[in-house]
């Protein structure tokens, strides 16, 4: 069976960079872009809008139990979330078959569970994490601090529904995960030997 | 400044039998039964006194604002509690002081945090908690199921309550540490090894 790493993150944590970087010391596979970009190809949309719905909870402008309603159309967003799902756990899953890899997000800790991947939960405090985001942040973006905090919280509030929705699980709750590291006062770069060691 | 380590860990999860490897593995000092022994010593109350009343918060017999109530007497064992933590950290910050070592427990994350020690949780789902538990059970312990969990459920709840007594933080919030390890299916021996390079 191929070596699986799993790579969960809270925003600002560093935990892509990290991911990213011991898939290098590993001299393995990363999926992360490459995920949408497959995902587009095979659903025909847009790579933007797989983007944008991917890693978000279905959003429901009609009733849960869309099937069973009196409503005559089907939410379309809906649908095509779940899509994206589906598409997105054939790929996790055929990336796993092919080759050791480290694959961020994405709920592929529980979507591969039987291949026994190594779960690691990558999280920071709050102003480490507006540190990574403001140094991070594309040019012309000005959030204040109490924005950026807001945003930071908004988009791992939306990362816990998404993955609540189809895995029935809590994120970042540790027994999910086999590590889970704390990046606060660390320079990604300089840990990433170290956390290789214990793939 | 010295390398200091800091196990807290959940009952059942084998973070004693780690931390007690960690060293050997290390080849530094480990602080465990020891520091009972010396507040022992220092307190003159018998070891197993100080056994009973050490990592539990203390027992209000009388309102917590004892030293502004108008009861005639002091709790002893209030008083007890309070001293045996005084000594303790005292221990623990000479321990500190004098060479690279692992403390298991008793808020040493918390009493050292000005050397920086690396701070580790150790957990586990509760199943293996309990095999655990069972595998090292003192000869003539008969618990049901039911009152294993009991036992375990109610042994980190102390703990809880002690940490955050005498710290003002939460046991077990992730934040507090550096590595959260789940050793649900792990042989403690097997990962000690591949922990020290983490140090």
């Amino acid at each position: 069976m191929n070596k699986i790493i799993t790579i969960s993150r809270e925003f600002g944590s560093g935990g892509r960079e990290l991911g990213r970087r011991l898939s290098e010391e590993l001299g393995i596979a990363y999926y992360d872009q490459e995920i949408i970009t497959e995902i587009s190809k095979r659903t025909s949309l847009s790579e933007q809008y797989v983007q944008a719905i991917a890693e978000k909870r279905p959003s429901f402008s009609f009733p849960i139990h869309i099937h069973h309603s009196f409503y005559p159309g089907i939410n379309p967003v809906f649908e095509h979330s779940l899509s994206v799902y589906k598409e997105q756990t054939n790929i996790i899953k055929e990336a796993a078959e092919k080759s050791d890899c480290v694959i961020v997000g994405r709920c592929a800790d529980y979507i591969l569970k039987e291949y026994k991947p190594l779960r690691f939960f990558i999280y920071a405090d709050m102003d480490s994490k507006m540190k990574r985001c403001r140094e991070k942040a594309p040019e012309g973006e000005h959030f204040t601090d109490r924005e950026l905090k807001q945003h930071i919280k908004g988009i791992d509030k939306g990362r816990a529904q998404y993955y609540e929705f189809y895995t029935d699980h809590s994120w970042g709750d540790r027994l999910n995960y086999d590590f889970c590291i704390n990046t606060t006062q660390v320079v990604i770069k300089e840990i990433v030997p170290v956390i290789a060691k214990l793939c």
